[in-house]
């Protein structure tokens, strides 16, 4: 496996085999790799010839108060795992290789970055599209992979690539979880013993919308209600949302019928989670 | 010479050539095709394998009191001009084709798009850097061909090819002028004979700029001035701007040395009508 850091040694190699007729699979990533990157950089490799595997903690998409900083960064524990699943390149762009001086691109994507968590971190999908569209263009993949635990992300994600008709074809796998239900996340890293007890709740509140619904009930806001008074009487978690919407569209849903995105995020002492469910009804 | 309307038959046809190791050049226009067009298309045809020339009105690029409506559509002849310049594919999409429902992704260039036009056209430039992106996302060029006329546009798609890392290489070809210096533009078909004479002053106040900065002059705010009140003399010709800048991040100049661009927008009529010059002092 390669590490590289520079931009146009990146680009200038996957120019390469592009012309070579080989088929290059992209994981983009911020690091601090779980077994949710592992299933996306074992599927990657077994879709194509080439897997390159980006690491770069992206400063456009954290607000100035969030956990940009304290972002865990276990590099060398990273290569191995790279490694260790066959991944051709590890990219690791600096700051300055992706948004140097005079850097002036923003790439939004209208209304689907603006409900859920793009409520609560304004600009952070705009962060998001900005960096995958850079990478996209300096990787030039054929396929790049996504965790549906970050659903509104491959949301808004699938969306530019439509609208700007890249030749990518984005490959979304599920959410990894712990037994208990945890999504798995980097930011599980940061949870003591006793909050790690306590953000399973997501997980049951998640289970909790989805047996309502499977028990007939139709009306978005009698779920939603009865899943933010679960997580309210949990202790330590403080919940920022619980939403019932439409998948493609992320709009609210107000009668439950077809696909529903069931979605939910809270703080469980510093750390910021979020889950979700899509459930057929 | 084909004609095509469909956008994806457009991209098919471009990834077919990619395939085939064919190099394609690339002429985003909105139609009304004048010599500037045909500088374009010619050198595009001297420099690759294929090429195609995009017609399309970019409602996006245009204010809500604009002149998208009015803009000139004379399409038998400029299929007629197309086709005598050897152009491969003659792609008209229509508008819902490059807008279909739902689309929401929008580019902005920070900065850049914000003086001059601007100023004067608020949101004109994240239309057209949104809608170059998506022409690039079709078409796939190895290189792009634009007029220099239209200065702030080349260099804010230039600053949008640079940071999204896109593989295209862009062309800049020099203003076409009337043998008067009235810049080609298809929005001078606007024009009365009485307002065709008017619109001369244009080139005349540029070229004034140019011969206050040959004599010596380095204050920027001296030839401004005087240019402005060159134009303001001139009886029917509202004047938008004078700037001298930096040609490259197109701050304004308060002392003039190196590369000065000197831009001009006015009105004659109802028309708004834009031209500039790239000085070396």
């Amino acid at each position: 496996m390669r590490i590289i850091r520079s931009v146009r040694r990146l680009s200038q190699l996957a120019q390469r085999w592009r012309r070579q007729g080989q088929t290059i699979g992209f994981v983009p990533t911020m690091g601090a790799f779980h077994e949710g990157h592992r299933s996306l950089m074992r599927q990657a490799r077994r879709d194509n010839d080439r897997v390159v595997v980006s690491l770069f903690v992206n400063p456009l998409q954290f607000g100035p108060h969030e956990d940009y900083a304290r972002y865990p960064r276990p590099f060398r524990q990273d290569c191995a795992i790279a490694h260790a699943e066959s991944v051709d390149v590890l990219w690791v762009p600096t700051r300055q290789g992706m948004y140097p001086r005079g850097h002036a691109t923003r790439v939004e994507v209208l209304r689907l970055g603006e409900p859920l968590c793009g409520r609560w971190r304004p600009g952070h999908f705009r962060g998001v599209a900005t960096i995958v569209a850079k990478l996209f263009g300096i990787v030039q993949p054929h396929r790049a992979y996504f965790g549906q635990k970050d659903a509104q992300q491959v949301i808004v994600i699938r969306r530019m690539v439509k609208d700007l008709h890249w030749p990518v074809t984005l490959r979304v796998l599920p959410t990894v979880r712990e037994r208990d239900g945890l999504a798995l996340s980097s930011r599980n890293a940061s949870l003591t013993a006793q909050q790690r007890q306590q953000a399973r709740q997501l997980f049951q509140a998640l289970s909790l919308s989805r047996r309502l619904m499977r028990a007939g009930e139709r009306r978005a806001s009698r779920v939603r209600q009865q899943t933010l008074a679960f997580l309210r009487r949990t202790p330590g978690v403080r919940v920022e949302y619980v939403e019932l919407v439409d998948p493609r569209t992320l709009r609210p849903l107000r009668r439950l019928q077809g696909s529903v995105l069931v979605a939910v995020a809270a703080w469980v002492g510093r750390t910021r989670l979020i889950d979700n469910l899509v459930v057929h009804v």
